[in-house]
């Protein structure tokens, strides 16, 4: 029997397995925000490939679950034959499950894929969930791309600021307080963090994917690919014991009779659970210790983010003033200066940094319209020009070998309307009431939020995106727990804590601006914390209405980019030198 | 046998029925903020007369546990001898009592005293909870006040804006929504507002003791005390069936068979979830519907409001006229106005409104230091002068028969110190922040609360209690779901809700400072809302730093008050005219 497509070859598979239908998560074991070609298994069988959704394939019908993001994407990625496309949070699955099939229907998962918070979530559902650790997907994706094998490189304590003896130290020190025996590690850069490596099976996020073991007493079991580890010294191997990856769940099982597990439900695949219970262990739901651990970022750290700022600062300059002087020139000859080609062009600059590594994410390179495409990656098909008319956001970061780095820069090269001199002043205006605030030490991320959107808001306008997100060091570009959106973030923000500030404004087919800086948090006066920004690349002012602008807007400004310019004019090119003296000349005597 | 104290009876009671301990909260079955003298079960056994606490008696310690509010009252109140003082929330009882008694231990609780979410956490303290239906208190306190058998008054439809048979219609349309077959009211607002009537068990609390049951076809059985009925026409009383309040339980138990009950975990007696169980029903865990039909007020009870908010300005403002008038008068005679004057005097203009029916909380009338204590009552012994040298504050409000008023003045009646004024302006800027805010509808009282406190933080102070509070209509003065503060408010905020905005600043043995209107939250442009004040009465702009205040502070003042003396001036008394005039003359001019 020949199958036309791969999701008439699953269907046939479920049928034999006698299962009504799948589950088929956008997840790798891990919980990755970008995966590896290996793991694309909802790519693979519907053709989506955005960052988030969640498949159910059934007898007679197909569904894809995507949020808001991505329902433009799914619609044109999807064969609609085939799939219907519904709302991820508006119409959550399991709700979808428990209204529209029989109970009892027998709806199969793999467990590395589905996290134990959703397998709850799913159980209301009424279906009986059927775990295959045999994923039929495996047997019908004949041309599957091999598992990553990216090579694990030792980072030198002189970056981390702390050996891993002492890391796992502390950990054992809190799983001893919590009463557990061991902690399941699954998250990489958790991973990373503690064993200070990093890692390169994923394209622009440097942490290997593998599973660990912590024991309460600091010993470390490691699951990895042993062809990844050629790179690491006998030090740290020689401190712990390692596993290939596919031994993980065995030796849960092994390891579990009589033992208590720490697991965060949040993010441990649910199959670390059932083979924990098979072996006769208890399970301690709490939240990872490493990942507060990790976010309170010690003093070599911060010393790292804040010089591998300057770097990258210096890059943007380099990259705005070539942009800037070109721009006009070249839409005057009638060859603009396009999208692509200017993050080319950045690239450029940034390789010129002594410790520049890779990107720290995609770039988003986006003029006029595409930048109101939150998401937006140019493409050849894509492409537009950068002209004086529009406005041209730059989203883009490093990573350094002693730091990460994130900004967003929304320029002007020409003469704006006055709707968008109105946006780009009220995302300003956002930005700047957030990143000057002082709060009490412990405040939360939703405390805050709404400072960076209140002169939107104003308007009767709003963003449909979080205002701000943690950023490892030289780990992932979005990193948990601290976050400041709209959403609940119980966590509280603390000096040490390394965050975005980046509000914006969107407005579909036209135009969309974005301004974002990374900071730190720092203590000021007693009890209360302020934002010490990392980020030092001029803020454009020439599409701002000043008049808007308050006595405090203008001091903050006046002082970022007398920072800025003191900072960065020993380290930019002579050429751009004379811009980067413009781009940070004072407000206050502008205005007056 | 003779008994020295209560203590000393209750544990010779509990040793007799083998009980290890007890717990008694501050609390009556309808976890009222204000409780009858009926129910001051904690007072009687420890001495401490605050709203909120809970006592362990063990057979050789008693443990009180109050808040941070408290901490100082209860040292005061309580015979330190016999009772340890802990803190709620730094030291959750049921964590105390694991790690410091027993496991297994037999600790004794009133269930209609304790609300399911408290038994749940409580269960986790590892004793043997043990529910006392004929509890012991009931059996020493000898001369226990009676319960209160107040009158129930009809609330005519002509205010409440909705019959009792469309709001019976729109809970039965909930309940078969949620497959449920009865809703267990115990929360006397709620019934209050189902049942269109007040009553006047508590003084100062308009709402019956009572229970009700609901059925999802609207039938309603109520359970009150006969003698509260004589004043209710025969309308109300045909289209329900009553039952003593005594029933209330039995009638629970012999319902229940097969039916499910709605029971809201946060506010119904563990009893009654007892009750419901025994009777074979199932229970179905979820918020109240009345509590948010409530909250969302209906045109006529809005208008209500409205009405009712004119004639308390013009009563505050005769009040305030006076004030002013009076002070430097007697400071210079040497007879002071005294916080009890004071206070006295602006009842009797209150009690000249047509509507006016009783004051909507014990008002707080606080000079100079007094004022640092948030919930300071005056009394002969600390009764202050108000002076031209320090602030005087008033928090009170008044219940009418349309409308129910709450605001907060803190006045200044001669030349200030630089602190002081740097703070009242602080305070100010938090509340004109807050409440010229534009926000999308929907938006969560936590998202917003910042707004009033980044004042007072810039100068690194805060306060320590929430910024706003729903207020009921002709109800209760502190109304559910909605409350902006720091802590975490799921409900979203929609036009027709009422709160109050009130930022403070306290410094202990100096002085305090509370500005406080009370709001509607109004529609404004698509998808958004912003606050209208209902609250009329003049802000004290003589203690301000003008120059700290910003221009869309400014205007936001000068419109307030424009509509303050356009609202009022017709109705204020001629002495209290050129006051009004003159304190609600435009800043604009002031500063220029």
């Amino acid at each position: 029997m020949q199958h036309t497509s791969p999701l008439a070859a699953l269907r046939s598979l479920l049928k034999e397995r006698e299962l009504d239908g799948m589950l088929i998560p956008r997840a790798d074991a891990h919980q990755s925000e970008y995966c590896a070609p290996f793991d694309a298994k909802l790519e693979f069988i519907s053709g989506f490939d955005g960052s988030a959704g969640l498949a159910l394939i059934l007898a007679d019908r197909a569904l894809l679950f995507v949020d808001g993001r991505y329902q433009v994407q799914a619609h044109q990625q999807v064969n609609l034959s085939e799939f219907e496309i519904h709302h991820l949070h508006d119409e959550p699955i399991h709700l979808w499950m428990r209204e529209n099939l029989p109970s009892g229907q027998r709806i199969a998962f793999e467990p590395m894929l589905i996290v134990n918070n959703q397998y709850e979530q799913l159980r209301t559902s009424g279906c009986d969930l059927v775990a295959v650790n045999d994923d039929p997907i495996n047997k019908i994706w004949t041309e599957r791309p091999a598992a990553p094998r990216g090579a694990i490189h030792p980072m030198p304590v002189e970056i981390s600021g702390e050996s891993t003896a002492s890391k796992c130290a502390r950990v054992a020190e809190a799983l001893t307080r919590e009463g557990v025996d061991y902690l399941a590690l699954t998250l990489p850069d958790n991973i990373a963090w503690l064993l200070n490596v990093r890692g390169s099976d994923i394209a622009m996020s440097p942490v290997p994917l593998s599973f660990a073991l912590i024991k309460n007493d600091g010993a470390v079991e490691w699951f990895v690919d042993e062809a990844k580890l050629q790179q690491l010294d006998s030090g740290l191997l020689d401190s712990l014991k390692t596993h290939s990856a596919d031994a993980f769940l065995p030796r849960c099982k092994q390891l579990a009779a009589g033992k208590r597990f720490l697991l965060d439900g949040d993010n441990t695949p649910v199959a670390v659970r059932f083979a924990v219970e098979q072996g006769g262990g208890e399970i301690e739901w709490l939240a990872d210790p490493v990942t507060l651990m990790k976010a309170n970022k010690n003093s070599v750290e911060l010393e790292g983010y804040r010089s591998s700022h300057v770097e990258d600062g210096a890059a943007w300059v380099n990259f705005l003033a070539w942009l800037s002087h070109e721009v006009p020139l070249r839409e005057a000859a009638g060859n603009p200066i396009t999208e692509l080609e200017a993050q080319e062009k950045q690239l450029t600059f940034r390789q010129q940094c002594e410790n520049f590594w890779e990107q720290s994410f995609g770039t988003i390179s986006a003029a006029a319209s595409n930048a109101a495409m939150c998401h937006y990656h140019s493409a050849p098909e894509t492409n537009f020009a950068i002209t004086s008319k529009e406005f041209y956001l730059n989203d883009s970061g490093g990573q350094y070998y002693n730091g990460t780095t994130d900004a967003t820069r929304t320029l002007n090269f020409g003469q704006l309307d006055g709707q968008r001199r109105l946006h780009y002043t009220a995302v300003l205006k956002g930005f700047l009431s957030l990143i000057s605030l002082q709060f009490p030490q412990g405040t939360q991320g939703h405390q805050l939020d709404a400072f960076a959107r209140r002169p939107l808001w104003e308007l009767g306008l709003d963003y449909d995106h979080g205002t701000g997100h943690g950023v490892g060091h030289c780990l992932l570009i979005h990193e948990n727990p601290h976050r400041m959106a709209k959403k609940v973030n119980p966590w509280p923000m603390l000096p040490g804590n390394v965050l975005t500030i980046e509000p914006g404004y969107y407005l579909a087919g036209s135009h969309g601006i974005r301004i974002e800086n990374q900071v730190e948090v720092v203590a000021s006066r007693p009890g209360f914390c302020k934002f010490a920004s990392l980020t030092l690349i001029p803020i454009d002012l020439s599409a701002v209405d000043l008049s808007l602008l308050s006595e405090q807007d203008i001091a903050w400004l006046d002082d970022y980019h007398q920072q800025v310019r003191e900072t960065l004019s020993p380290l930019v090119s002579s050429d751009a030198r004379p811009w980067l003296i413009e781009a940070t000349a004072p407000v206050r005597a502008q205005r007056a």
